[in-house]
């Protein structure tokens, strides 16, 4: 039994986790105010946890993050107190079992392979900027240093516009397929016709929200509409390339954004139909994320329980247990 | 030992291989007239291959094919008489030893992730048209189907021209960064401007060569100087992409296209570094591909160590060889 802890901009999840079943599922409200205390509230939702189902052999957690994997160092954080943290040997200590640190996308593609029980998926991350996650016959994919799978930047048009994040290119899949690129064309769409329901929209940060964007669309707005035709245009072309790429099994869209969709999901799949190579889109399926609220549990329990298993296949002499003589 | 074997559409080259040290390389002119005639000729200078150094462990073949790998079958191939043949299976049954077949591009990549001594690499073959390799722990990746890798149709630029290649999309790197690509835009410069240098060298098919463009941008004609410029520019999107997908430790370029390098190769690395995310970028070595004409028998070789290797470790009992006991 190993623990899975999801670690949010608004809350810390925490459950044990056998295979991809979830007991005990507990949370609290994300503490933000610095690291320290953002530790001990993680520490302290994780201890409830284990007082229930005893020590675990080991914790898997996901954080919203840019990692070095190697070293369980969180190198940058988007909404948390973490920025050059060494997570993995801090929670560690504190706990005294192995911890294991994932950037939360690659959590959530790995708890939906293994939910779906596939070994090849993608999966596009879809929100306020476009992420993802790789996995190669059932395991995380990472590149040569652990930052690679950086799916959202790749170019879909040389000549397209700033990529909102942070990142030197034009036109890359965050520059069209994330919540900062609606709000971007809402927003100019809005200040060139002053009378439009995407004017009417505009905050009082002098922008059009991502949420005001699909609000409009599914009122059947044509403005917001057409934002979103070209959204769905751009993220098929998209998925077009990583069926070329990757020839998964599934290809998978999550992120907040994939709420919405059904404003453009069966536009993007159709643009993806035209363009990938058929023998390997055949054998793709393209559909929303499964996983749930606790795919991101699932997930780092899975790469926790993943990382024990290597280990006691390595030396099986000096680190024999449960596990091992389970498989 | 194994032996190595890359058909070509010009000749079939064979050697003896312990690690990447090639021993005993032989080869003839490929046969070309019928599929058995083709099989035939391989099998004749294999033979002779193994009079000199007795019967390998496996033999890996390398073919200019779509393979699927799982049975070894090569369903369709460019420019030899291979087209649905059981080649694991034929090539099998005429020596007696294990025999795995790969498409040439994938051990190429194979090759040259060994011969520089690291796990993660990921080659684009620039040719007639644009294929690629990637090695990830060591290991060629195939995708789900072993369709995977199709490196050469990610789109840069949804409106671009139609690929050139068997495949719907307009505007993938195949499109741009081919030699069809250099003919297309030859073509079209020379039928614009008939007092142009390219339009002189025209040929009886009303189209200029690949190798045409390549000797008059030696030369410093500006037309054809300038269709480089664009090869090299797109060409540098590509590897950006790739760069922040697969964050390999190096990113090669191999094919016949690669020895005309010295007219893009640095052009396109600038583009990438303008694009690609900086962290990512700073641990990625894009190069010439090293490995030589030995490459394709080398890449082939390298598989078929890896295959003996995984069984032997599957099936210990069973298959207990000097190759396990070596390791």
């Amino acid at each position: 039994m190993v623990l899975g802890v999801d670690v949010g901009g608004t809350k810390v999840a925490v459950a044990a986790v056998e295979g991809v079943t979830v007991h005990e599922a507990t949370e609290d409200p994300t503490v933000l105010s610095t690291t320290g205390a953002l530790l001990d509230g993680i520490e302290a939702v994780v201890q409830r946890v284990i007082e229930r189902v005893g020590k675990p052999a080991a914790i898997g957690v996901g954080v919203p993050s840019q990692i070095d994997y190697a070293t369980g160092t969180v190198e940058t954080s988007v909404n948390i107190p973490l920025t050059g943290v060494p997570l993995r040997e801090e929670l560690g200590k504190r706990f005294g079992v192995p911890v294991f640190v994932d950037n939360d996308a690659n959590a959530a593609a790995l708890a939906e392979a293994h939910l779906l029980g596939i070994d090849h998926l993608v999966m596009l991350t879809l929100g306020t900027g476009v992420g993802g996650g790789v996995v190669i016959d059932g395991k995380t994919f990472r590149g040569a240093n652990g930052l690679g799978a950086e799916l959202g930047h790749m170019t879909l048009n040389p000549d397209g516009p700033p990529c909102p994040g942070n990142c030197p290119n034009h036109g890359c899949i965050e520059a069209y397929c994330s919540g900062q690129a609606l709000e971007r064309d809402a927003t100019e769409l809005a200040t060139d016709k002053p009378d439009s329901r995407l004017a009417h929209a505009l905050g009082d940060d002098g922008k059009v929200s991502g949420r005001a964007v699909v609000q409009a669309a599914e009122d059947g707005d044509p403005d917001a509409l057409f934002i979103f035709e070209n959204f769905a245009r751009m993220l098929g072309i998209a998925l077009a390339g990583y069926v070329n790429v990757f020839q998964p099994e599934r290809l998978t869209i999550g992120g907040g954004l994939s709420r919405a969709g059904h404003l453009f999901l069966d536009r993007a799949i159709q643009e993806a139909d035209n363009r990938a190579l058929p023998a390997l889109l055949r054998r793709t399926t393209i559909a929303l994320a499964q996983g749930g609220t606790n795919a991101g549990m699932i997930g780092a329990a899975v790469l926790a329980a993943q990382e024990v298993e290597a280990q006691n296949r390595d030396t099986p002499r000096t680190h024999a247990t449960t596990t091992e003589r389970a498989e």
